[in-house]
């Protein structure tokens, strides 16, 4: 199994890092290829991360899934870049996991493949009344998975793993990062 | 409120980055310094990130509190270096808040600042019976603010928060990331 994100300026820093670190735990590759033209990018509360690669640099059609975080301007930049929509609509046609959280799920409607689907996403981000719009912290909808901002970060990226095969692993990472463990 | 984080190669990301990313949102300055000479670490899951500055370029009297964020070597690391074992004794002294979450603990018990209080960690991390081991997401006794793991990285942060006295904020900020929306 192996994923490929896409990121760029302004991206929600939990979002992505704990889509990327709990997709490795369970033993799903992950890729994080920059948008920008440069690997450093700056997140939306002003951490710096080096990603992986560019976009420039991979075979994207080399990949099992798409994985989209949010944070603005981030999902607006991928939204309003014509490569991530082909990506986006390839993905889809090939029936390809196509994961997006937060503001993210925008870029999904502007590709035109959430339309009825059962979806979730920050509130306003996308047109709620276009889809079977779901107010809880991730949800999946046969290729399409989407979590509801930084809240459900854990659960989306587990709901990821699960989508791509990975179920006993994401239950052993669940257990593993004491994710059950009483508030107090 | 003026924080420091400390850190070096092998951090926990989700742990790290979840904390400086709360913390900035309620509002607390978060200052991250790796201790390893170069700004440039690379996480225990690969993610490469660039802090803001390093130890030795930080005035570290400036701060009300110290953040230590898990994953291996990092707590190792920070635990084998004298100089933060110095600021952490130097910071109890002061009555400032002194934040570890997963193994990082093992760097308060170190400098001799958490015998007999409530303290939780990653279960092994630290000698449990020397303390008054909670088995909770985060929990506070007085300036010492400790954090399970990933599973308890966001209720760490908002504690923290608390800690310094942010309190609307951190209220804010849980309902703000929907931290409280149904798992489905």
């Amino acid at each position: 199994m192996k994923t490929l994100m896409l990121i760029s300026n302004g991206f929600e820093e939990i979002e992505a890092i704990t889509t990327i670190d709990i997709l490795r735990r369970c033993g799903v590759k992950v890729d994080v290829a920059s948008i920008t033209g440069s690997r450093e990018i700056n997140g939306a509360r002003d951490i710096k991360m080096v990603t992986d690669t560019l976009i420039e640099d991979v075979d994207v059609n080399g990949y099992d899934a798409l994985l989209l975080p949010g944070g603005l301007p981030n999902a607006h930049n991928l939204r309003d870049d014509k490569r991530v929509i082909r990506i986006v609509k390839e993905y889809d046609k090939a029936g390809k996991v196509l994961a997006a959280i937060c503001a993210a799920p925008c870029i999904l409607e502007r590709a035109g493949v959430i339309k009825n689907k059962n979806v979730t996403s920050y509130p306003g981000c996308i047109d709620e009344s276009a889809v079977n719009y779901k107010k809880v912290k991730a949800v999946r909808d046969g290729n399409i998975v989407t979590g509801c901002g930084v809240g459900g970060a854990i659960d989306f990226a587990l709901l990821i793993a699960k989508s791509l095969g990975k179920v006993e692993e994401a239950e052993k990472v669940r257990k593993g990062i004491l994710y059950d463990w009483p508030l107090e």
